[in-house]
């Protein structure tokens, strides 16, 4: 399936970067941790990071019943973006420096979700994409829990996908002269060997949903 | 120096997470490769994944003059976001799962910048802050490149900085009933070996500035 584009999700620039495919986007939010939510308060942008979860063609966050943006999402214009860097691109030139990433950016309204079977598939979601495995290991949420909690959904109709690959795009000029090295820096995110707490009792095993978790 | 706390930098939540420094605010921001830029457009927010440098007390940001958001920033309200994601903290419960993190969101109004030198100096911190050594390594720009570009500032004034560390606050009875893993799965990014671009004249070493580089 295609993604629709309208006038705020066209691409001004580098249009040859564009993810046409609705898998374009699963795939750019699917591989992520953290993605920064944008909302307008009082005539001005606010820009946090935070967690997410996707279930079909729905975004689902989730935070504290007490927080300031909590209080004010619901029915709100939102955007959502999720980056990845994989790589810092070292061209000849300082103009033709650049990064290679994957980023969604996506845009629509908040909907606070108050239907409870939805709730509880938007905190799955959410538990599920920060922690694989957590959902059938942890201790679900309590009524007390719930009741602290809020859920939005953002529906993903309207977004935009991003790529950037390869090496560097330098000027025929500076690559005739030469003398100077191009190429690309890969990055990624990986993890360390993971850190018991201080009162996990002796002898417990770390559960193979974390010793095997693979990233990026 | 302390950061100053406005309405919209008050922490409503954990807020024995906030950094109060000024110090605090230029690491988390030294440290990073992109921020997520926050504008408003046609009363929506827009959230957009960009390169910055930082020049003691000022942010600055740059984009080609042809871009979307480059034409209608000058003047505007901005929220710039940086984020370091330092592990998943996994608690016994679902509730208290979390993210370890660094994070500094900065407001501001964003100010086109106009005067030859520090346009300059603003696309230098930009070019030191995405690759270290380039500035001095790789061709400057021309004049062409100077007109095709646009560098905003932003004041440092006004900003919120919220770092989590350490292990997972379980709830008492979690705790005591036992039988759960929790712990933290620490992350960080690493780069990988330098790709040297294809037409790249055989022989030509890669500097010490990409060889030696030393992220996080």
């Amino acid at each position: 399936m295609r993604l629709s584009e309208t006038p705020r999700t066209r691409l001004t620039r580098h249009a040859e970067r564009v993810g046409t495919e609705i898998d374009d986007l699963y795939a750019v939010l699917d591989a992520g941790l953290v993605g920064h939510l944008g909302l307008v308060r009082d005539g001005s942008p606010v820009v946090l990071p935070m967690g997410y979860g996707r279930s079909g063609g729905t975004l689902y966050l989730h935070g504290s019943s007490g927080s300031g943006w909590g209080r004010v999402l619901d029915g709100e214009p939102v955007c959502f973006t999720v980056t990845h860097l994989d790589g810092v691109v070292y061209a000849r030139s300082v103009f033709d420096h650049s990064l290679n990433y994957r980023s969604a950016v996506v845009f629509g309204v908040a909907r606070l979700v108050d239907d409870a079977d939805e709730k509880w598939l938007g905190l799955e979601v959410v538990t599920e994409q920060l922690s694989p495995g957590s959902w059938s290991y942890a201790r679900l949420p309590t009524k007390r829990e719930l009741a602290a909690t809020v859920v939005f959904a953002l529906d993903l109709t309207e977004a935009s996908v991003k790529v950037r690959t390869g090496p560097p795009s330098d000027e025929p000029e500076d690559v005739v002269e030469g003398g100077r090295w191009a190429g690309v820096l890969p990055l990624r995110i990986v993890s360390g060997t993971p850190e018991s707490g201080p009162d996990v009792e002796p002898g417990l095993a770390i559960p193979p949903h974390v010793t095997d978790r693979r990233l990026g």
